[in-house]
Protein backbone atom coordinates (compact mmCIF):
# COMPACT_ATOMS: atom_id res chain seq x y z
CA UNK A 1 0.00 0.00 0.00
CA UNK A 2 1.50 3.80 -0.34
CA UNK A 3 1.55 5.81 2.08
CA UNK A 4 -1.51 8.64 2.84
CA UNK A 5 0.44 11.62 1.30
CA UNK A 6 -0.92 11.71 -1.55
CA UNK A 7 -4.62 12.54 -2.80
CA UNK A 8 -6.59 13.86 -5.00
CA UNK A 9 -8.77 17.02 -4.42
CA UNK A 10 -11.59 16.90 -6.95
CA UNK A 11 -12.89 20.14 -7.40
CA UNK A 12 -16.36 20.21 -8.89
CA UNK A 13 -18.74 23.09 -9.39
CA UNK A 14 -20.06 24.89 -12.60
CA UNK A 15 -17.71 27.64 -14.54
CA UNK A 16 -16.92 30.63 -12.19
CA UNK A 17 -17.98 29.46 -9.38
CA UNK A 18 -14.35 29.27 -8.00
CA UNK A 19 -12.59 26.39 -8.47
CA UNK A 20 -9.33 27.40 -9.77
CA UNK A 21 -9.34 30.46 -7.96
CA UNK A 22 -9.29 28.73 -4.98
CA UNK A 23 -7.03 26.13 -6.04
CA UNK A 24 -4.36 28.43 -7.13
CA UNK A 25 -4.14 29.82 -3.27
CA UNK A 26 -4.47 26.53 -1.92
CA UNK A 27 -1.73 25.05 -4.38
CA UNK A 28 0.53 28.07 -3.77
CA UNK A 29 0.29 27.81 0.07
CA UNK A 30 1.07 24.14 -0.05
CA UNK A 31 3.87 24.86 -2.42
CA UNK A 32 5.56 26.96 -0.21
CA UNK A 33 4.93 24.28 2.69
CA UNK A 34 7.36 22.35 1.09
CA UNK A 35 4.44 19.46 -0.36
CA UNK A 36 4.58 17.75 -3.37
CA UNK A 37 1.40 19.22 -5.57
CA UNK A 38 -0.02 19.17 -8.82
CA UNK A 39 -2.20 20.65 -10.94
CA UNK A 40 -4.34 18.73 -13.43
CA UNK A 41 -5.49 22.39 -15.45
CA UNK A 42 -7.87 21.40 -17.67
CA UNK A 43 -7.27 23.29 -20.53
CA UNK A 44 -3.80 21.54 -20.66
CA UNK A 45 -4.83 18.14 -19.85
CA UNK A 46 -6.94 19.04 -23.22
CA UNK A 47 -4.23 20.27 -24.74
CA UNK A 48 -1.90 17.51 -23.82
CA UNK A 49 -4.00 14.05 -23.47
CA UNK A 50 -7.25 15.19 -24.64
CA UNK A 51 -6.39 16.44 -27.94
CA UNK A 52 -9.40 15.77 -30.67
CA UNK A 53 -11.90 15.23 -27.30
CA UNK A 54 -15.11 17.77 -27.35
CA UNK A 55 -17.45 18.42 -25.03
CA UNK A 56 -19.92 15.84 -26.31
CA UNK A 57 -21.26 13.69 -22.94
CA UNK A 58 -19.19 11.20 -24.32
CA UNK A 59 -16.39 13.45 -24.71
CA UNK A 60 -16.86 14.76 -21.56
CA UNK A 61 -16.46 11.56 -20.13
CA UNK A 62 -13.62 10.59 -21.51
CA UNK A 63 -11.76 13.83 -20.63
CA UNK A 64 -12.69 13.10 -17.15
CA UNK A 65 -11.57 9.44 -17.15
CA UNK A 66 -8.16 10.34 -18.40
CA UNK A 67 -7.47 13.13 -15.38
CA UNK A 68 -8.64 10.74 -13.39
CA UNK A 69 -6.17 7.85 -14.44
CA UNK A 70 -3.52 10.66 -14.02
CA UNK A 71 -4.63 11.75 -10.71
CA UNK A 72 -4.28 7.98 -9.46
CA UNK A 73 -1.11 7.50 -10.39
CA UNK A 74 -0.07 10.86 -8.92
CA UNK A 75 -1.89 10.67 -5.66
CA UNK A 76 -0.66 7.06 -5.16
CA UNK A 77 3.19 8.71 -5.16
CA UNK A 78 2.59 11.07 -2.69
CA UNK A 79 1.67 14.23 -4.77
CA UNK A 80 -1.00 16.07 -3.68
CA UNK A 81 -3.16 16.74 -7.08
CA UNK A 82 -5.70 19.29 -7.97
CA UNK A 83 -8.41 18.22 -10.53
CA UNK A 84 -10.37 21.31 -11.59
CA UNK A 85 -12.40 20.13 -14.28
CA UNK A 86 -16.30 20.81 -14.20
CA UNK A 87 -17.02 17.70 -14.29
CA UNK A 88 -20.66 18.20 -14.30
CA UNK A 89 -22.15 14.24 -14.33
CA UNK A 90 -22.34 11.89 -10.68
CA UNK A 91 -21.18 8.94 -12.53
CA UNK A 92 -18.31 10.55 -13.97
CA UNK A 93 -17.09 11.27 -10.14
CA UNK A 94 -17.85 8.15 -8.88
CA UNK A 95 -15.95 6.27 -11.43
CA UNK A 96 -13.23 8.71 -10.47
CA UNK A 97 -14.27 7.65 -6.69
CA UNK A 98 -14.05 4.04 -7.54
CA UNK A 99 -10.69 4.23 -8.39
CA UNK A 100 -8.99 6.36 -6.13
CA UNK A 101 -10.92 4.84 -2.89
CA UNK A 102 -9.88 6.91 -0.03
CA UNK A 103 -7.82 9.25 -1.84
CA UNK A 104 -10.46 10.53 -3.75
CA UNK A 105 -11.60 14.03 -2.39
CA UNK A 106 -14.79 15.64 -3.69
CA UNK A 107 -14.92 19.75 -3.21
CA UNK A 108 -17.70 21.19 -4.20
CA UNK A 109 -17.28 24.36 -4.72
CA UNK A 110 -21.09 25.61 -5.17
CA UNK A 111 -22.77 28.58 -6.81
CA UNK A 112 -25.54 28.86 -8.69
CA UNK A 113 -26.30 29.67 -11.88
CA UNK A 114 -27.53 32.90 -11.54
CA UNK A 115 -24.06 33.64 -9.21
CA UNK A 116 -21.94 32.19 -12.05
CA UNK A 117 -23.88 34.65 -14.54
CA UNK A 118 -23.73 37.84 -12.70
CA UNK A 119 -19.91 37.18 -12.60
CA UNK A 120 -19.01 36.02 -15.79
CA UNK A 121 -15.60 36.22 -15.45
CA UNK A 122 -14.55 34.73 -19.03
CA UNK A 123 -18.41 35.92 -20.67
CA UNK A 124 -18.88 32.27 -21.61
CA UNK A 125 -22.56 32.45 -20.05
CA UNK A 126 -23.17 35.33 -22.37
CA UNK A 127 -21.74 33.30 -25.45
CA UNK A 128 -24.08 30.41 -24.41
CA UNK A 129 -27.08 32.39 -23.85
CA UNK A 130 -26.47 33.68 -27.92
CA UNK A 131 -26.11 30.01 -28.65
CA UNK A 132 -22.09 30.28 -29.69
CA UNK A 133 -21.68 27.73 -27.01
CA UNK A 134 -23.37 24.31 -27.32
CA UNK A 135 -24.11 22.17 -24.39
CA UNK A 136 -22.54 24.73 -21.97
CA UNK A 137 -23.17 23.14 -18.28
CA UNK A 138 -25.40 24.76 -16.18
CA UNK A 139 -27.61 26.56 -19.54
CA UNK A 140 -27.84 24.26 -21.55
CA UNK A 141 -26.28 20.72 -20.16
CA UNK A 142 -26.99 19.65 -16.72
CA UNK A 143 -24.63 20.14 -13.52
CA UNK A 144 -25.70 16.99 -11.41
CA UNK A 145 -24.48 18.33 -8.11
CA UNK A 146 -22.56 16.68 -5.41
CA UNK A 147 -24.84 14.69 -2.54
CA UNK A 148 -22.11 13.63 -0.31
CA UNK A 149 -19.06 15.54 -0.86
CA UNK A 150 -15.92 15.74 1.25
CA UNK A 151 -15.99 18.98 1.18
CA UNK A 152 -18.72 22.11 0.57
CA UNK A 153 -17.14 25.32 -0.55
CA UNK A 154 -19.79 27.78 -1.18
CA UNK A 155 -18.53 31.09 -3.04
CA UNK A 156 -21.79 32.85 -2.71
CA UNK A 157 -22.07 33.13 1.29
CA UNK A 158 -18.15 32.83 1.93
CA UNK A 159 -15.10 34.74 0.41
CA UNK A 160 -12.59 33.36 -1.91
CA UNK A 161 -10.51 33.60 1.49
CA UNK A 162 -12.70 31.98 3.64
CA UNK A 163 -12.79 29.01 1.22
CA UNK A 164 -9.27 28.40 0.76
CA UNK A 165 -8.67 28.66 5.02
CA UNK A 166 -11.64 26.00 4.93
CA UNK A 167 -9.46 23.72 2.33
CA UNK A 168 -6.57 24.23 3.75
CA UNK A 169 -7.51 23.05 7.27
CA UNK A 170 -9.01 20.32 5.41
CA UNK A 171 -5.37 19.26 4.38
CA UNK A 172 -3.35 19.72 6.96
CA UNK A 173 -5.67 17.72 9.65
CA UNK A 174 -5.37 14.71 6.73
CA UNK A 175 -1.68 15.30 6.49
CA UNK A 176 -1.34 15.04 10.05
CA UNK A 177 -3.23 12.18 10.15
CA UNK A 178 -1.15 10.48 7.85
CA UNK A 179 2.16 11.42 9.14
CA UNK A 180 2.33 8.12 11.61
CA UNK A 181 1.09 5.79 8.86
CA UNK A 182 3.75 7.22 6.24
CA UNK A 183 6.59 5.46 8.45
CA UNK A 184 5.42 1.90 8.38
CA UNK A 185 4.11 1.92 4.59
CA UNK A 186 6.08 -0.08 2.31
CA UNK B 1 13.63 23.47 -9.14
CA UNK B 2 12.60 19.30 -8.38
CA UNK B 3 15.04 16.78 -6.50
CA UNK B 4 17.11 15.00 -8.96
CA UNK B 5 15.63 11.72 -7.28
CA UNK B 6 12.75 11.67 -9.95
CA UNK B 7 13.85 10.59 -13.87
CA UNK B 8 12.30 8.61 -16.64
CA UNK B 9 13.86 5.39 -18.05
CA UNK B 10 12.91 5.49 -21.53
CA UNK B 11 13.17 2.15 -22.75
CA UNK B 12 13.39 1.87 -26.74
CA UNK B 13 13.57 -0.96 -28.96
CA UNK B 14 11.99 -3.59 -31.05
CA UNK B 15 9.11 -5.89 -29.88
CA UNK B 16 10.52 -8.99 -28.66
CA UNK B 17 13.77 -7.23 -27.47
CA UNK B 18 13.14 -7.09 -23.50
CA UNK B 19 11.98 -3.82 -22.80
CA UNK B 20 9.38 -5.33 -20.74
CA UNK B 21 11.51 -8.30 -19.48
CA UNK B 22 14.06 -6.29 -18.13
CA UNK B 23 12.06 -3.48 -16.72
CA UNK B 24 9.75 -5.64 -14.84
CA UNK B 25 13.11 -6.94 -13.02
CA UNK B 26 14.36 -4.05 -12.43
CA UNK B 27 11.32 -2.42 -10.75
CA UNK B 28 11.26 -4.91 -8.74
CA UNK B 29 14.50 -4.56 -7.33
CA UNK B 30 13.90 -0.60 -6.63
CA UNK B 31 10.39 -1.38 -5.25
CA UNK B 32 11.89 -3.49 -3.02
CA UNK B 33 14.77 -0.89 -1.94
CA UNK B 34 11.54 1.82 -1.03
CA UNK B 35 11.87 3.86 -4.26
CA UNK B 36 8.82 5.51 -5.51
CA UNK B 37 8.30 3.42 -9.15
CA UNK B 38 5.88 3.42 -12.08
CA UNK B 39 5.06 1.62 -15.29
CA UNK B 40 3.64 3.39 -17.70
CA UNK B 41 2.98 -0.22 -19.84
CA UNK B 42 2.44 0.42 -23.70
CA UNK B 43 -1.18 -1.21 -23.20
CA UNK B 44 -2.28 0.14 -20.12
CA UNK B 45 -1.76 3.27 -21.53
CA UNK B 46 -3.07 2.76 -25.02
CA UNK B 47 -6.35 1.57 -23.31
CA UNK B 48 -6.73 4.33 -20.57
CA UNK B 49 -4.98 7.46 -22.09
CA UNK B 50 -5.25 6.72 -25.63
CA UNK B 51 -8.37 4.81 -26.64
CA UNK B 52 -9.31 5.64 -30.12
CA UNK B 53 -5.34 6.11 -31.39
CA UNK B 54 -3.81 3.05 -33.81
CA UNK B 55 -0.78 2.55 -35.33
CA UNK B 56 -0.30 5.01 -37.60
CA UNK B 57 2.79 7.54 -37.69
CA UNK B 58 0.69 10.43 -36.43
CA UNK B 59 -1.22 8.30 -33.33
CA UNK B 60 2.11 6.80 -32.61
CA UNK B 61 3.42 9.66 -32.13
CA UNK B 62 0.08 11.02 -30.19
CA UNK B 63 0.76 8.13 -28.09
CA UNK B 64 4.36 8.49 -27.12
CA UNK B 65 3.41 12.02 -26.25
CA UNK B 66 1.11 11.28 -24.25
CA UNK B 67 2.92 8.90 -22.46
CA UNK B 68 5.63 11.37 -22.19
CA UNK B 69 3.78 14.25 -20.44
CA UNK B 70 2.68 11.61 -17.91
CA UNK B 71 6.17 10.51 -17.20
CA UNK B 72 7.01 14.00 -17.29
CA UNK B 73 4.93 15.19 -14.60
CA UNK B 74 5.50 11.61 -12.58
CA UNK B 75 9.72 12.06 -13.05
CA UNK B 76 9.52 15.59 -11.40
CA UNK B 77 7.75 14.31 -8.20
CA UNK B 78 10.61 12.12 -7.61
CA UNK B 79 9.21 8.93 -9.26
CA UNK B 80 11.55 6.70 -10.88
CA UNK B 81 9.18 6.30 -14.27
CA UNK B 82 9.73 3.29 -17.08
CA UNK B 83 8.28 3.94 -19.87
CA UNK B 84 7.97 1.08 -22.26
CA UNK B 85 6.67 1.82 -25.70
CA UNK B 86 8.55 0.87 -28.63
CA UNK B 87 8.83 4.44 -29.69
CA UNK B 88 10.16 4.05 -33.21
CA UNK B 89 11.36 7.29 -34.51
CA UNK B 90 14.09 9.13 -33.38
CA UNK B 91 11.93 12.84 -33.29
CA UNK B 92 9.61 11.31 -30.86
CA UNK B 93 11.71 10.14 -28.61
CA UNK B 94 13.79 13.71 -28.77
CA UNK B 95 10.43 15.48 -28.32
CA UNK B 96 10.37 13.26 -25.27
CA UNK B 97 13.88 14.64 -24.40
CA UNK B 98 13.16 17.64 -24.45
CA UNK B 99 10.23 17.73 -22.42
CA UNK B 100 12.08 16.21 -19.58
CA UNK B 101 15.83 17.42 -20.27
CA UNK B 102 18.41 15.44 -17.98
CA UNK B 103 15.47 13.57 -16.31
CA UNK B 104 15.13 12.08 -20.07
CA UNK B 105 17.03 8.22 -19.79
CA UNK B 106 16.97 6.92 -23.01
CA UNK B 107 18.09 3.05 -22.51
CA UNK B 108 18.20 1.30 -25.50
CA UNK B 109 17.35 -2.62 -25.29
CA UNK B 110 19.10 -3.60 -28.49
CA UNK B 111 18.03 -6.72 -30.67
CA UNK B 112 18.23 -7.44 -34.19
CA UNK B 113 15.41 -7.65 -36.26
CA UNK B 114 16.53 -11.20 -36.96
CA UNK B 115 17.09 -12.35 -33.48
CA UNK B 116 13.83 -10.39 -32.07
CA UNK B 117 11.86 -12.48 -35.06
CA UNK B 118 13.36 -15.87 -33.92
CA UNK B 119 12.29 -14.98 -30.32
CA UNK B 120 8.64 -14.28 -31.37
CA UNK B 121 7.69 -14.31 -27.95
CA UNK B 122 3.80 -13.05 -28.97
CA UNK B 123 3.91 -14.40 -32.44
CA UNK B 124 3.70 -11.03 -33.63
CA UNK B 125 6.34 -11.01 -36.55
CA UNK B 126 4.90 -13.81 -37.88
CA UNK B 127 1.81 -11.98 -38.41
CA UNK B 128 3.16 -8.88 -39.55
CA UNK B 129 5.00 -11.30 -42.49
CA UNK B 130 1.79 -13.09 -43.06
CA UNK B 131 0.22 -9.06 -43.32
CA UNK B 132 -2.42 -9.34 -40.63
CA UNK B 133 -0.52 -6.87 -38.72
CA UNK B 134 0.10 -3.38 -41.25
CA UNK B 135 2.57 -1.02 -40.28
CA UNK B 136 4.64 -3.40 -37.60
CA UNK B 137 8.30 -1.83 -36.67
CA UNK B 138 11.27 -3.86 -37.82
CA UNK B 139 8.91 -5.62 -40.26
CA UNK B 140 7.00 -2.96 -42.79
CA UNK B 141 7.55 -0.11 -40.59
CA UNK B 142 11.07 1.39 -39.83
CA UNK B 143 12.72 1.16 -36.03
CA UNK B 144 15.43 4.28 -36.07
CA UNK B 145 17.83 3.66 -33.93
CA UNK B 146 19.32 5.69 -30.86
CA UNK B 147 22.19 7.59 -31.72
CA UNK B 148 23.34 8.38 -28.15
CA UNK B 149 21.63 6.50 -25.78
CA UNK B 150 22.34 6.66 -21.81
CA UNK B 151 21.96 3.13 -22.05
CA UNK B 152 22.86 0.27 -24.23
CA UNK B 153 21.22 -3.25 -23.50
CA UNK B 154 22.50 -5.50 -26.16
CA UNK B 155 20.11 -8.32 -25.42
CA UNK B 156 22.15 -10.59 -28.43
CA UNK B 157 25.12 -10.56 -26.65
CA UNK B 158 24.18 -10.11 -22.84
CA UNK B 159 21.85 -12.18 -20.38
CA UNK B 160 18.67 -10.64 -19.27
CA UNK B 161 20.06 -10.58 -15.95
CA UNK B 162 23.16 -8.96 -17.26
CA UNK B 163 21.11 -6.01 -18.81
CA UNK B 164 19.13 -5.94 -15.94
CA UNK B 165 22.42 -5.70 -13.73
CA UNK B 166 23.78 -2.73 -15.60
CA UNK B 167 20.57 -0.69 -15.49
CA UNK B 168 20.17 -1.39 -11.74
CA UNK B 169 24.15 0.44 -11.39
CA UNK B 170 23.08 3.03 -13.59
CA UNK B 171 20.06 3.82 -11.19
CA UNK B 172 22.02 3.46 -8.18
CA UNK B 173 24.83 6.11 -9.77
CA UNK B 174 22.15 8.40 -10.37
CA UNK B 175 20.33 8.38 -7.20
CA UNK B 176 23.74 8.62 -5.52
CA UNK B 177 24.45 11.41 -6.87
CA UNK B 178 21.17 12.98 -6.35
CA UNK B 179 21.12 13.08 -2.71
CA UNK B 180 23.32 15.66 -1.49
CA UNK B 181 21.06 17.96 -4.19
CA UNK B 182 17.63 16.71 -2.84
CA UNK B 183 18.27 18.58 0.13
CA UNK B 184 18.62 22.19 -0.51
CA UNK B 185 15.59 21.65 -3.20
CA UNK B 186 12.58 23.78 -2.94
Amino acid sequence: MADEKGFTLWFTGLSGAGKTTISKIVEEQLRERGSRVEVLDGDDVRQNLCAGLGFSPEDRRENVRRIAWVADILSRNDVITFAAAVSPYRTMREEARARMGNRFVEVYVRASVDECERRDVKGLYQRARAGEIQGFTGVSDPYEEPTSPELLLDTETETVEQSADKLIAYVEERLAGARPAAATSS
